[in-house]
C-alpha cells in the first residue's frame, strides 16, 4: 500500500496536521492506537478542570461567613457525583476525537504503528509506503515498575476520573503542575491530601521568590513533603508513603511524577539517527523534522513543551513543512506559556528568570496580598514579578502566583510576544477596580528601574484646539 | 493670599494633580468641601464591588447541585452583615484621602471653593490669589427634585451602603452600568428587584448583538420595563414605580440616573468664556485647559468619561498642563475602556461600533454559550464582538457580555492601544483550556475576512539547524 502522507496518533497534535495536511492531499492515512480522544479531552486539561472548578465552588464556603452568608456549615461534597459530573463533561468534549474513524471511513486505522524505515511504517501487519510520516503518539504518564505491587491503589490521570469514589486518603507523588492541581482539587473536596515530591520546588516554579509566596499556600490546605524522593510500602490496609522527614498512611496514591513519551515500539531505530538516553531522535523545533528525512515528530512525544496548544502549534508546523512544495525555513514558536490551576494560580511567561543569563535583568515585584480588587473577593495571596532588559526596558518574562494568573500571563503574554517596553504596556488603559491593577504596581515598579521616559505614562500628543470633550 | 497653585476637590483627579503638582511647588492649596475621600473609595467601585462579591458569592449557590455538592439550600444572606462588611472595607479604602488634612496641615483647607476670576478663588470668606487653578469638584447622583417628597426611601450611591439593612421589595431608576450593577447584586441577594429605564438599553451596550445577548440574562434575575421614563406615585405604604406597560411597590427606590458635575456654585461664569446648558465651559481633553485661562477641569466634573482610571489621568495632564515651564501640546488619551460588573460582565474597548462610520468595518463573533472553560465553571453565557479595518486588519474595537469580561477586554485593549492588526494578536500563545480561547473564536473569524496571510498564526522563521529540542 501506497499513501502521500501517513499521521500516527489522534491526540491534539496529530488532529492539528490532519487539518493541514488536507489542505494539499487526501491521500492519508490516519493511524491511532487505543482510543481515540485527546490526551486534554479525556484525561488531562478537561476533567482536571471540571474537577477544580467543583473543588474551588466547595471550597469558597470557607469565605461565606465573611461576606454575610450563613448555613455554609450545610454544605458537603459528594464525591461520587462530583465526579460522575466531570465524566459527563469529559463525554462530552471528546465526542469529536471519537467519531474520527466514522468521518474519516478507510482513511483511519485503529492499530499500532512502527516505522520500518524513513518512508516505511507498518500496521496491523500491513505495510504501507509513504513520502511523509508525521509521528504524533502521545505520552502517558510515568509510574516506577515496584509499585505494580499495589494494583488499583495505584492512580494516574488515566484512571482518577474513571473512579466511582475515591476513598478518604490520598497521597500524591509528584507536585508539579498536575501533582498540585490534583491535590489541591481533592483536599478542597475534603479529602485527607498529602503530597510529595523528590525536589523543592511546586508548581514547576522557577523564582524563588514567587515559590516562597506559593509554599505556605499550599501548605495551609495539605501535608507537603519535599526534597526526598517517596518510598512506598504496604502498612495494614494502607499504603504507608515515606518522604522527607515524614510518612502518611494513604488508601491510594495518585503518581503524578510526569509523562513519557510514547515511543518504545514506535521503530525509531529504524531512521538511522542518533536516539538519547530516553530513546528520542533529535528534532528541530522550529520545523519538527527529524534529521533530513520526510519524517516528523510532533506534541508531547518530542518532549517539548507538552501542552496543548503546542501540540497543536505542533502539528500545524509539521504538516506544513511536510507539504510537497514546503517553503526553506520553519514556522517561529510562540513565547513560553505556562499555566497551574492551583488556588492562588501559578503562571511564568517568557524566559525563565534562571535562564535570563544573556540579559543584564530588573526586576518590578508586587504583593497581591493587599492588592484592593482581590481583598474584596477574599481572594488577595501572592506575589507577581516581572522581568526587563536594564538598557531597552524590553519585557522578557514574569511568574507569578496569583489570582487570575491565567489572564494576567496572558496579557503579558501579548506584551513579550510584540517584544515591547514596559513603557509600551503601561500606556494602556488598566481599569479600577480590577487585578490588572496589580499587575500595573509591578510594571511601575520596574519602570524606576530602566531608562526614564519623564514620569508619565502617557505619550505627548499635539493640542486638540477647543474642541469640547467627547 | 497668594499661592502658586489651588486644587479644588481631593477625589481621584484632585489627588493625581497634587501629585504632579508637587513635583514642581510646594506653594500649592487643596480645597476641598464635604468628606474628604474619593467618590470611588466612599460611595463608588469599592463599596460596589464589595457588594457584588457576596451577591456573587451567595449566587452561585444556584450551581453547587450540578457540581455535586449538597445542602445550598441551607444558605441564608444576612443583608445587614453583607452592608456591615461593605462598609467595614470601604473605611478601610479611605484611609488614604481622609489622612490628607493631618499630612498637609494648613496647606488643605475644608469649605467650598469659588472662582472669582482666573486667578482667584474665595474659600470661607478667604480671597486667594493663584498662578494656576485646577478644578475637579467630582460630580453627585442625580434624583429629579419631585422625588424629594418620598424622602428617605430614595436612594443613591450616596446612601445605599449606609443602609444598616434594605427592605425587601427594590426599585432600580436607571439601568446604566452603575444601576444594572446595583440592581443585580440586589436581586441575587435575594430582594426582590426591578429595574427601569427611559431607553430601550442596558449597561451602556452599544452594539446591538451584544445587548440581544445580555438582556435576557438580566430579565431573568429581575422585572424590567425598558423604554419610557419612570413615574413614581404613592401607593399605601409603597412606592408605585410605572414604567413602559408595568408597574411595581417598591419599598424603596434606588435613583440611577447617572452623575452630575458639581459645579453649580463654582463660579465658572467669572472665567469671561462661554457655558453651555450644563454650565460647562469647552475643554481639551488632552489638555484639560478651560480657553487659553490657566484654570483647568479634570475629573468627572468635565463630564468626559467620567471613571476612575480617565480621572486620575485627567489630574495628572491637568497639573502636568499646569506647571510653570509646560511644554507645547498635551498628553494623549488612553485608549477608551469601560466594563460593567454584572454577570456576564459587559465591556467595551476602543471606538463603540455605531462610531466607526469612518472605517470600512468587518467584524468576528464568537457565542460564548458553548465555551470550553466557561461551560467547565457553569458560566457560559454571553457573546464577545470585535471589529477591524477591512484592508489594514487594524483592530478598531470590541463590545462583550462574556464572564471575565474584565480580563478579556484588558488583553484587547493592549491590542487597539498599541495598534495592532488581528494577526498580530493572533501571533500569541492561547492557553488551554482558557476563556481568552473564546476570544481567539472571535479573532479567527475575523481574520478570514481581512487579506490573507497564509493560514497560519505562526510567522516564518530561519532553521535552526539540527538542534535538539530545548
Amino acid at each position: 500500500m501506497k499513501v502521500d502522507t501517513v499521521i500516527v496518533g489522534s491526540g491534539s497534535a496529530g488532529l492539528s496536521a490532519l487539518r493541514e495536511v488536507r489542505r494539499y492531499t487526501e491521500d492519508f492515512l490516519l493511524i491511532n492506537d487505543g482510543h481515540w480522544g485527546t490526551t486534554c479531552a479525556a484525561v488531562g486539561c478537561m476533567p482536571s478542570k471540571a474537577l477544580i472548578e467543583a473543588a474551588n465552588a466547595f471550597h469558597r464556603r470557607l469565605d461565606l461567613n465573611e461576606f454575610g452568608i450563613s448555613g455554609a456549615d450545610g454544605l458537603r461534597a459528594d464525591i461520587p457525583a462530583v465526579l460522575r459530573r466531570v465524566r459527563k463533561m469529559r463525554d462530552d468534549f471528546v465526542k469529536g476525537p471519537k467519531s474520527m474513524p466514522d468521518k474519516l471511513g478507510d482513511r483511519a486505522i485503529s492499530g499500532r504503528a512502527r516505522l520500518l524505515g524513513p518512508d516505511r511504517i507498518e500496521v496491523n501487519g500491513d505495510e504501507i509506503e509513504a513520502r511523509a510520516i508525521i509521528l504524533a503518539p502521545g505520552s502517558s504518564p510515568v509510574v516506577p515498575g515496584p509499585w505494580e505491587k499495589f494494583g488499583d491503589r495505584i492512580l494516574t490521570t488515566d484512571t482518577l476520573f474513571e473512579q466511582t469514589d475515591l476513598p478518604p486518603r490520598v497521597a500524591v507523588v509528584g507536585m508539579g503542575a498536575i501533582g498540585v492541581e490534583m491535590a489541591q482539587a481533592l483536599a478542597r473536596l475534603g479529602l485527607n491530601v498529602a503530597g510529595f515530591d523528590a525536589a523543592d520546588e511546586v508548581a514547576g516554579i522557577d523564582d524563588a521568590r514567587v515559590l516562597n509566596a506559593f509554599r505556605p499556600q499550599i501548605e495551609a490546605e495539605m501535608t507537603l513533603a519535599l526534597g526526598a524522593p517517596a518510598d512506598l510500602e504496604e502498612a495494614g490496609a494502607s499504603i504507608r508513603v515515606t518522604g522527607h522527614s515524614s510518612s502518611f498512611d494513604a488508601d491510594v496514591v495518585l503518581a503524578a511524577m510526569g509523562r513519557r513519551p510514547n515511543v518504545d515500539d514506535l521503530g525509531l531505530e529504524t531512521l538511522g539517527v542518533a536516539l538519547d538516553d530516553a530513546g528520542l531522535p533529535e528534532v528541530n523545533p522550529v520545523t519538527l523534522r527529524i534529521g533530513d528525512l520526510p519524517v516528523f515528530l510532533a506534541g508531547d512525544a518530542n518532549g517539548y513543551r507538552p501542552l496543548l496548544h503546542e501540540a497543536a502549534d505542533g502539528g500545524h508546523i509539521a504538516a506544513r513543512m511536510a507539504a510537497p512544495e514546503a517553503p526553506e525555513g520553519g514556522l517561529c514558536r510562540r513565547t513560553p506559556l505556562t499555566i497551574v490551576f492551583s488556588a492562588p494560580q501559578v503562571a511564568r511567561v517568557g524566559l525563565p528568570l534562571s535562564d535570563m543569563g544573556d540579559h543584564d535583568v530588573v526586576s518590578g515585584c508586587v504583593d497581591f496580598s493587599t492588592q484592593g480588587r482581590a481583598r474584596m473577593a477574599q481572594t488577595a495571596a501572592g506575589v507577581l514579578r516581572v522581568h526587563a532588559d536594564r538598557e531597552t526596558g524590553r519585557l522578557l518574562g514574569a511568574e507569578m502566583c496569583v489570582p487570575s494568573a491565567e489572564h494576567l500571563s496572558h496579557l503579558l503574554a501579548l506584551a513579550i510576544e510584540q517584544e515591547m517596553t514596559v513603557d509600551d504596556i503601561l500606556a494602556m488603559p488598566f481599569y479600577h477596580p480590577v487585578l490588572e491593577e496589580g499587575l500595573r504596581s509591578a510594571l511601575r515598579d520596574l519602570a524606576k528601574q530602566v531608562p526614564a521616559k519623564g514620569g508619565s505614562d502617557l505619550s505627548r500628543c499635539k493640542e486638540l484646539g477647543h474642541d469640547a470633550l467627547e
